[in-house]
């Protein structure tokens, strides 16, 4: 620990957390801290585990307390907490999820998505552009809503989505045909042949998971395979789909694409203290 | 700040803050840190601005949050607070003020008041033992009366107290009489000769005022002259003192003798994380 680098803190430090129930496998803090202290920003992060039945009051208290300017939401607070917030960005409102919040100088709170656009931006840097494309995600979860939300809302032509809640997947079809007029979003099977990327948004091979979501057989280059599973690294998944030369993209990509957003969200709004 | 060492936070950290208002000036964050680090502590200690009128919800979601283990409390909080925790330990249940918050393994708030132990501690070890001796106390405000009974329960025998306001004089005196009765404690006259120690506990010397509240006319050594006030740090008592070949404690000293008896309450408890 001794040597690590983390910001300085001072009397006049602002506080930002993570919140999220459990919080002690986040990686936020050692990143966001990273993110400060390369922009010379006199600002820390740290982590709370905050229960489900006190986030009202955790909110209000951090609306209260004039120097903690901004929090990251992580599970299971994402949906919940975009009802408490004033302002709602614009992945926040199509897909009713919140996952960084900035309290402007005028002290009102504003919530927005990150999740989908970091995933699109480690795409877009690795080299894979949406615009055009035809798309299969598999899970219709939270990760499912932001990163189809996200790959419309950058010009994707096709979604084919697979969960294997029929309720869950007609909903997110019908929230995604309703937001984005001009995506095609449809009912597909769990098959990646024929698609320009096919995405795991479930939790299958989540640490000892032997779980495969998508099935590769039959598809080939230039077709991509992507998780958001962070741990392990290696999913079964992606093991596979390296193993019959497709292009992977790692979970972690979500993550780390989005330090940059959250630090520009935190820092564009005047401070009130 | 590049270089400048604090813990590294992850997701696992423990969580501390000391609250005030204003909260800017604190010290106390840089000085924890320090600690934590030299103990090898997985925690960090941010500064939260909370108003008055947000203390008891501040209190509330400090409680809830099972990795925010405890809490520094400085001005205007520390008598509000006394009432909002479970157990005082002995100098916080005699001055009812509370200047540190631990959470137990078993959830509950423990409060104690370290002001009146930190200041003793720094006068012992400039080499200036209570027992047995006289003292005269200018100021009977939130300072005055932790530091009369810390010296008192050091076993000074005798303590002399002035301040311009009679009925808070005249109640400090009655609560010593009452929480120490071997100690004599009587109303006396703002001025040093005679005394083996008077301190000032009042704010004249703060900042650009030029007041001294103490009269060193015929004071000699060995009396000691002694200063809360810690900015500046020669205060124009001290610097009347020194002058007159007195020996002088600093304010700073209260302060950063708490450090080590706050490392020590933070971790004594059972952590329920």
């Amino acid at each position: 620990m001794i040597g690590a680098v983390t910001p300085r803190v001072v009397g006049s430090t602002e506080v930002y957390a993570i919140i999220g129930d459990p919080i002690a496998q986040a990686k936020s803090p050692e990143l966001m801290n990273d993110h400060f202290m390369a922009h010379n920003r006199d600002a820390i992060l740290v982590p709370f585990r905050v229960a489900p039945g006190d986030l009202a009051s955790f909110i209000a208290t951090f609306r209260a307390t004039t120097n903690f300017r901004g929090l990251i939401v992580t599970v299971p607070h994402k949906i919940a907490v975009a009802k408490m917030v004033d302002v709602l960005g614009g992945a926040a409102a199509r897909t009713g999820s919140v996952n960084a919040i900035v309290k402007a100088g005028d002290g009102r709170l504003h919530g927005e998505n990150f999740d989908g656009l970091g995933f699109v931006d480690g795409l877009t840097k690795a080299g894979w552009h949406p615009r055009g494309k035809r798309c299969l995600v598999v899970g219709a979860g939270g990760a499912g809503v932001a990163i189809t939300d996200a790959l419309a809302a950058a010009g994707i032509s096709e979604i084919a989505l697979h969960d294997v809640d029929a309720d869950r997947r007609e909903a997110l079809i019908a929230q995604l045909r309703s937001n984005h007029p001009q995506l095609t979003a449809f009912a597909g099977a769990p098959a990646a042949a024929g698609y320009d990327l096919a995405i795991n948004c479930t939790p299958q091979g989540m640490g000892r998971s032997k779980g495969i979501s998508i099935d590769l057989a039959d598809a080939t280059r230039p077709t991509w395979i992507a998780d958001i599973v962070m741990d392990p690294q290696d999913t079964p998944l992606l093991v596979d789909a390296r193993g019959r030369g497709l292009r992977v993209h790692y979970g972690k990509e979500m993550l780390l694409n989005q330090i940059e957003r959250f630090g520009a969200f935190f820092g564009t709004l005047p401070s009130s203290t």
